[in-house]
């Protein structure tokens, strides 16, 4: 099952993904860009992933990390399918970067990697746009390049996790205004989302509704004002964002 | 005016600091040991200093940092007076860190440093335990560090910003076992209260409640289980936390 939240004409909510459209729960069908997206989880704690690909590491000329580069995201940063993102004036760079978001469904403390996929409830994407400049010198990311507001559209779709059959076996593709400029498979991650899971378990409580972004492939190319950003994952939609001044 | 958030009798309360004692809420008067303190702040977003007082700095051997070193912190980190914090098992140091927590009144969003104090509601003190291992051999701390549960107590009052004359020079005492172990002032900041919600606020939007720990001074050593830790900042009381297995 497909889940939003959405406003719609002044209240906000639950959508469904159906066969015949979007429905919402008051059970009127309607369009795409009818509704305003809002993300579908308003996560407690929002982990993120560096370097967790290993193209992606090298792309950056940094080494793979020997242990999961964690860092905090606060929830000014999200925003919804169909959204837009500033990109900052003092900055040199804006990658986009398409990720596997995971949505934990319950209380886990010294989890186990066997036991892990347990403890999701779902899956949605996530851009985590990445703001470099020329003050970016050190190995865990900044707030500035990691925590700007509205800087990572999430959605569309929040997808429950018994219908995506493998996570570590999905396409990731980003277009960059229709051109296909990302391509990997969440196969590729260093510390796949089982051992995410019980890494972080097993020095702190993770809780229902917190978030791993799981970080991002090869392919992170500069964006400019007036870009069309789809990123897309095998299962959970395309989630559409544009460059804003 | 100094007010507090505390548990008593299965209610949570708003107590407030009179000369005559602790005063809740409902007109009862309690004493300090009868009630469970619980965190007078429950941010939003909680932004952590690393590397804030040049002391400190060069106690860890590190070099002063060039632009103010901010981490997050999650919701599951805070712990209220008179309360308990674990020593992990698999670290090698737990150092205490008095730090003055300074509280948001209201959004702030490219705010000058002329203005910053005016976005300021009050100040608490936190004790932002590091734990410090083997593997941390990142500038910006770990996870593990710095966010493991109940590891920053914080309290034990929520203090007005009017009835604190100076933020930038107070005194910062920590106690260990009932000796003095740290000993600063606030006015050693590297970085302070004003020029930190001028920079935060200069990228990103803060929020009423968030909450900014602005770092500690020299004088940070080993703790065990066992021992009691009171951090103390002049105006705004003492907090107290022991160490457990």
């Amino acid at each position: 099952m497909k889940t939003a939240r959405v406003a719609y004409e002044g209240n906000i909510h639950v959508a469904t993904a159906t066969y015949d459209g979007i429905k919402l729960d008051n059970g009127k069908y309607v369009q795409e860009e009818a509704v305003v997206w809002l993300p579908p989880i308003e996560p407690q704690t929002c982990f993120a992933l560096g370097l967790n690909y290993f193209d992606h590491a090298s792309e950056l000329s940094f080494e793979a990390p020997k242990e999961p580069l964690v860092f905090l995201k606060g929830p000014n940063t999200f925003v919804g399918h169909r959204g837009c993102t500033k990109r900052p004036s003092d900055i040199t760079k804006m990658h986009y970067e398409c990720e596997l978001a995971v949505v934990l469904g319950k209380q886990a403390e010294n989890v186990s990697q066997e036991e892990a996929l347990d403890y999701v409830s779902g899956y949605t994407i996530a851009n985590d746009y990445a703001f470099r400049d020329y003050l970016e010198n050190y190995y865990r990311p900044n707030l500035r390049v990691k925590n700007r507001d509205n800087s990572t559209p999430l959605g569309p779709w929040f997808v429950d996790a018994e219908d995506i059959e493998d996570p570590m076996n999905l396409t990731l593709r980003t277009y960059l205004n229709g051109e296909i400029v990302q391509e990997g498979s969440t196969k590729d991650m260093i510390f796949g989302v089982d051992s995410l899971i019980a890494y972080l378990s097993s020095f702190m409580t993770l809780n229902r509704g917190d978030i791993i972004l799981t970080g991002t492939p090869k392919g992170t190319v500069d964006t400019k004002v007036g870009d069309e950003v789809i990123t897309e994952i095998e299962g959970l939609g395309k989630l559409k964002n544009t460059i804003i001044e």
